[in-house]
């Protein structure tokens, strides 16, 4: 027993192989969102049209989100390589010149659900259960090291899955939505793609320590949990037909 | 019609008297969580043991960060004679000399509950869903002025009224509870009182504008926001048996 506990003790102090390092990342995967109740019943198409619009408008406060957490983590990096590729993040969202970017094809798939771009942009469906993790994610990136920020990015693993799912199941079974909206679902296949490489890379680089590694387990999953949160708030107003007061008296 | 817009314009800019913005600040008690599904199911008695424990061992993580809160109140406090006032808020949960504080009540209501002191202390029954909107409520608290953060705490003008109730119905409806857990309960009728009164003439007193006392009414609905999606992650977990994957699986 104390010889076990010994080896144990060695075992946790090692640090993890390169590879293991990053196969414990990608195992993070059952923990996504696309196994919360929500998304499994969004996907199978039995989301009423209410339910998919509260969907699109509160995730609208994410999408929003992603541009300014992204500046806040170039805001706390002096390495410039690093920046000159981080910006992309930025712009793919802002969109530039020629380009209209992800926020733009949100508010369009907002139109093809039905929702007026003012009712986005506004965030007046914004139930205060998504706006909590999410502004979550927001104050981590700006008080965590660009690494850590780096990290904590790295759902981007486990999202073309589930954009690829929304592309082939969507159609269906939501024929009411216009497929003009899918632009944002296509867009984020290769640039999840491009930008986990570089989130993963940095990741690897950078928890060295067996400690450090378990940190970074622990950025992820924290990252997982604004995810899945988000999705309880939604199933309770929407599932549930239980929004705060709040948002239905005022 | 143009009259009636113009007499609105008016009254929208002219700031209300002292009582009536009271008036209104009191009005929001209809938002507070004592209407919350899980609250008023607790309140009745029908929660299983399980809900109650989680409830117990979640709302922990609120009542440790009560005192951290209150410090960086303070922090950003330059007046003497509002430290010497708010301090006392700190002490009331961190205990003191001969005084065992908040915190420690709330530990022995979860020995009454059935919970390990060490199941509270660890956070290990801590939801996400939970921890976000706390978090949200400690960030607010650092970063406005101690005005808009003293704002913040008078949903305590509602908590006496939800004490009581806990006070009067618990020992009927959950007999298996220890009744020496609820000194907490006891403990706040007065202290709640008193704190309130002193964050009620510091919210009249600074909020003086009519768009000042309307941002004081969404200060207060953001805290009442909190407490109402804390409940909504704990309806999630215990009611609806639809905890995060993680919080079961790991």
């Amino acid at each position: 027993m104390n010889g076990d506990k010994f080896i144990m003790g060695l075992d946790k102090d090692s640090p993890w192989s390169r590879e293991e390092f990053e196969q414990r990342l990608r195992a993070k995967e059952k923990y996504y969102h696309i196994n919360h109740p929500f998304q499994v019943m969004m996907n199978r198409g039995e989301l009423e049209k209410p339910a998919i619009q509260g969907w699109v408008a509160n995730r609208f406060y994410y999408q929003t989100s992603i541009p300014v957490k992204d500046a806040a983590i170039m805001a706390n990096c002096r390495d410039r390589e690093v920046r000159r590729h981080w910006i992309k993040r930025i712009s793919d969202h802002d969109g530039g010149e020629g380009e209209d970017g992800g926020i733009e094809a949100w508010l369009q798939l907002g139109e093809a659900v039905g929702l007026e771009r003012d009712e986005l942009l506004s965030e007046q469906h914004v139930l205060p259960g998504v706006r909590f993790p999410i502004d979550a994610y927001y104050n981590f990136a700006r008080s965590a090291t660009w690494q850590e920020a780096a990290c904590s990015s790295l759902t981007e693993l486990f999202a073309p899955k589930i954009h690829q799912k929304r592309l082939d199941n969507w159609p269906e079974v939501y024929p009411w939505i216009d497929v003009t909206g899918y632009t944002y679902f296509r867009k984020r296949l290769s640039e999840a793609r491009r930008d986990v490489e570089h989130g993963l890379q940095i990741t690897l680089d950078y928890f060295q320590t067996r400690s450090e590694q378990e940190r970074a387990l622990g950025i992820l999953q924290f990252k997982l949990d604004i995810l899945w949160t988000m999705l309880d708030a939604m199933w309770m107003a929407y599932i549930e037909n239980k929004p705060p007061f709040y948002c239905v008296n005022d």
